[in-house]
């Protein structure tokens, strides 16, 4: 009963704080974008961004795209090997580090630290593909896993005139500032911004 | 000028015959298809299907969407890293084994065996990814290329009222029938079909 006590008191003093620094999304658009073979058409690699921000609306929509919740049981755009659902993305924003939450479709604040002006040429956001090598140790199921996503997001991309490039050789000194647990590793990053 | 003489004879004899059992397809659809997001909100994995054939026009589509060149300098609808495009695909119809041409959107006669009741669950039509580890060595980036490719199948399938699976662990004996170059491996397989 006192460990109940106590658990309720820190829960009730952290919660709420925690909570005012995530950021619930909009929700996403499901049912436009362009059709689909115009955006294979248009599918490309852009490396060179404007500094405008990406509307959060559009943040909601990328992230839903490339791994978000799109059936009632909880499975999701992209498939994983035995539905593992390994793949977490982190999100570097100007406002902050984030991991996205796919079943509660919001934004869980790691950091307030902005660090996207250090990672892959400026972009005002770049998805980081964390693997659970501890859910899927098969590290080449991991990186076919990171594949289908990021795939839908160089799609996502083509439909709503955005840019974007992966990247599995980058500098890989601020992935300490994730705060990943144990077992976790970062795969890839996906660089993604306006059109310069 | 020997030389050439019998290189144009010997292509003569054997040019048109093997032509002939190639399989030129119809141009793919590079504008339709539903909205974006609505393939992403109907993207799932089938595991059973009919017996119907998959139209020459479907498989034509598939092919182009899942990895069919999309710009005049020979680039594709997925990525590969380095643009080293080291993913071919082969495909299993009732009519043969092909490997498909993506520069000359043609299927290349493999043979003229029907093995699709012998893999997977007798799909219509199986997507055999091959790697070719001379160009790719590192078989991290081999698979997470091949994610990319299969996801644009996945989309396209939902898009055009198609079913389909990927799968890692199959039966693997079938693969000597596609008389791969020293160096080529199956990575894995995607079977297409009519949902039953």
């Amino acid at each position: 009963m006192k460990k109940l006590a106590l658990l309720l008191t820190a829960s009730f003093a952290a919660g709420p704080l925690v909570a005012a620094e995530n950021i619930q999304l909009p929700a996403p658009d499901r049912k436009g974008g362009i059709p689909l073979m115009q955006a294979l058409e248009q599918r490309k690699t852009i490396r060179a961004y404007s500094e405008r921000e990406i509307p959060m609306q559009t943040v909601s929509n990328l992230l839903w795209a490339a791994s978000g919740v799109n059936r009632p049981d909880g499975r999701m755009t992209a498939p994983t090997a035995r539905n593992l659902q390994e793949i977490s993305l982190y999100v570097l924003l100007p406002s902050g580090i984030f991991r996205y939450d796919a079943q509660g479709n919001r934004l869980i604040r790691v950091s307030g630290e902005n660090i996207t002006g250090r990672v892959t040429g400026k972009a005002p956001m770049t998805v980081v593909y964390v693997a659970d090598l501890k859910k899927q140790p098969k590290r080449e199921l991991c990186a076919v896993d990171c594949g289908y996503i990021s795939q839908n997001i160089y799609l996502y991309c083509a439909s709503a005139g955005l840019g974007t490039v992966v990247r599995g050789s980058f500098d890989r000194s601020f992935t300490g500032k994730l705060n990943l647990p144990a077992g976790s590793e970062v795969f890839y990053i996906q660089s993604v911004g306006f059109p310069k």
